[in-house]
């Protein structure tokens, strides 16, 4: 029923069926209800986010049902009165779910996804929506910023190992939705049908006798166009070893440690003396967006990313809330202290020069009216889910992929610079 | 099979795969090898590490089987040839694991877990184990630390919804490892036994009329033992109608926002005019361990944390490694930068003064000879596996709790300082 084949239904809050249980007995439970998901600020300094998870969000709601497990567990615990469990035995979601399209820019107060449907089929799927929302979009967020660093060089995610098991395969997702080229998780090209791609760690050539021994036995398991790693006793040997064994077809070398910059340098010098001038340099090691930036000048043709990618480069979530702002038509919102936001379903338009650069985000009641737009502006929401069920022709992983490309192109200059700042574009709050 | 009921063999760096082919076909996959997991330094400052996730580990371990699925992705992707695959069916993992307990503090250098086996059966599992150890570990010694600024106030984690769905689950039971009270994620309860609560969020209050209905309809639902959430309008004013609604035996206020701590000595003052003096102040919002410390003083009763513990407050990733040690009896190593590491299995004894203050953490070779250990050392490692199947017998959950309690009591005071600075007690390499 979902990419683990499993219910979704307990991946949720405990206080959300505390209030599920309270509404449905004095009755509110059945009021007409919409939540908005938007981020108070970016992370950090940030200059823009990307989201991330509109895919597996719709994918979860659709497995968040309430089997025998489940309900058993909820009886056994008493968590919820039997009336609840009752209620919770016939659960499916049957609103509606609008909101950014996957791969979409977005900025402080952005009604990234909107759910409507009554309070209680809507506020169980808060912890939900957020996880993933939170996570994915932290990630390709953190991924896109390294794609435009890497200025269209190819970028290796393999960060798996840093991260929460699950979460690496979501994060091979998000690294490949932000631009990267391929990862080394092998569970998100079955679950996601994302490209994989590896070749050796520092153990195999330890494994062997010789390092020699060791890229003998990997050319002739994997063939010359192989990568062969170079460092792990003295690289320039190293370099020499590999060409001597695979000849100059060689198709690749990684660089894992010390200064990859001026070891690229050398490299490249060396293999182009060796007459492997198409042999190419990849570099890893606690590479992030600003150590990607830094070797820009230098004969790098590919970058392998861990650590950084899988936690979001210094911002590991986004920071999205789930607020209910609607409650029969009514605006509502919470009014004691600066977490405010405005009540009221909200739409948002992007508004672009006719050179296609944005200039802000332009944020309106739902209600309407709806703000002017020119040619080149932009509605941002769209139908995601009806009547509780996905929406047909949504954007495929390939076209949220483009959509964050485009999305680069359209920031204005600063929007790019990888320093902290402002965001890229200014959003205005009208109506 | 495992906790998600599935295979985890495919939670695995496709370059794992390819070197286990590399290593079948040349004939030293054979080769009896140890890999050792440890972390080279703790994260910015830290003074202690927690050892999470070891049960997990030995669980997916157990799980990690190529079916029908599994064969057959890997067979449509080409990762490896006709031999490896079949190899793979057969897969079961027969060596031995041993490990630090759950629970136990480390440092840098720690061995905290180990593996012995043929390098085919050993290297396929690096990135599961190092997944699972990293990203536990980091949410444990995160929660370690607010547990210890928290002075035996209970905390409560609620931070589910700003980490990945999954990743989420294990934080709350990493939380609970580390000594927080409870938490709010229902799947942990029913995965690991982890105690749940909640009672209700600022949209309960929004949904109805009046913020006195809202409360009137918790107080019916879960009783005057409840936790009123008071901040939604304004707080002196929910609190008035908190105690008018469920009387001075009202079980909690929880504010979320704002100054909580002269909130809270606002609201002690309040609450105790009201004759509501066993009504306890639950504070969240954005809570760190820095946050909790600087609460000490004030009026509180008990902490919702979120985000800082799932982020692992500012260090997201333990950033172990699973580095081959020995081959075949011989000491291996990488020795081309400052990554290198001492080759050759390694055990650790820690020293205590008789107080039971600890002292130092001492490596030493496995093939001996042994330190010599006073009384009041310890040896660290214990045996997890052996010939595939998990020792009986091992610590539970409980008792690994227990065991951080205890780690953190031995620590020479500065150990809990909250500030940036070099590890508790010195590593010693001998031998």
């Amino acid at each position: 029923m979902t990419e683990l084949g499993r219910s979704t239904a307990l991946l949720t809050d405990h206080y959300e069926l505390t209030m599920l249980a309270a509404a449905l007995a004095d009755g509110t439970g059945d009021r007409p209800c919409v939540f908005e998901t938007f981020a108070r600020r970016l992370p950090n300094g940030r200059r823009y986010g990307v989201v991330g998870g509109t895919a597996r969000v719709l994918d979860a709601i659709a497995a968040f049902r309430f089997g025998d497990d489940e309900l058993r567990e909820l009886a056994d615990r008493k968590v919820v009165d039997k009336d609840t469990l009752d209620w919770l035995a016939g659960y499916r979601f049957t609103g509606d779910v609008d909101g950014y399209p996957e791969g979409e820019l977005y900025f402080p107060g952005s009604p990234v996804l909107t759910v409507r449907g009554t309070f209680a089929e809507a506020v169980v799927l808060e912890t939900l929506v957020l996880s993933i929302l939170n996570h994915d979009s932290a990630i390709v967020s953190a991924a896109a910023r390294m794609v435009s660093a890497a200025n269209s060089r190819p970028i290796i995610e393999m960060g798996s190992r840093r991260t929460h098991e699950e979460a690496a395969v979501a994060s091979a997702r998000a690294a490949y939705l932000g631009g990267f080229a391929t990862s080394s998780n092998l569970e998100a090209a079955r679950r996601h049908g994302i490209p994989t791609t590896g070749t050796s760690a520092h153990a195999f050539t330890l494994l062997h006798d010789s390092e020699r021994d060791a890229f003998a036995a990997q050319v002739a398991a994997q063939g010359r166009d192989t990568t062969l790693l170079v460092d792990t006793y003295d690289i320039t040997k190293g370099i020499d070893t590999a060409i001597e064994v695979a000849g100059p077809e060689l198709g690749a070398i990684r660089i894992d440690s010390g200064d990859v910059g001026v070891l690229a340098r050398q490299a490249r010098e060396q293999l182009d003396k060796l007459g492997a001038n198409h042999t190419r340099i990849v570099v890893s090691g606690d590479l992030d967006e600003y150590a990607i930036a830094a070797l820009r000048a230098e004969p790098v043709d590919a970058y392998g990313v861990g650590t950084s990618l899988v936690t979001g480069s210094g911002a590991p979530t986004a920071g999205m809330v789930y607020k209910l702002v609607e409650v029969a038509g009514r605006p509502v919102a919470k009014r004691s202290s600066h977490k405010e936001s405005k009540g009221g379903r909200k739409l948002a338009i992007r508004r672009h020069k006719p050179t296609g650069t944005a200039l802000e985000e332009v944020i309106y009641p739902a209600a309407g009216p709806e703000p002017e737009a020119a040619e080149h502006d932009r509605q941002l929401a769209m139908p995601l889910m009806r009547g509780g069920s996905v929406v047909e022709g949504l954007p495929s992983l390939e076209q949220a992929r483009k959509r964050v490309r485009g999305g680069l192109v359209s920031l204005p200059w600063e929007g790019l610079k990888l320093s902290a700042g402002e965001p890229a574009i200014t959003t205005v709050h009208v109506g």
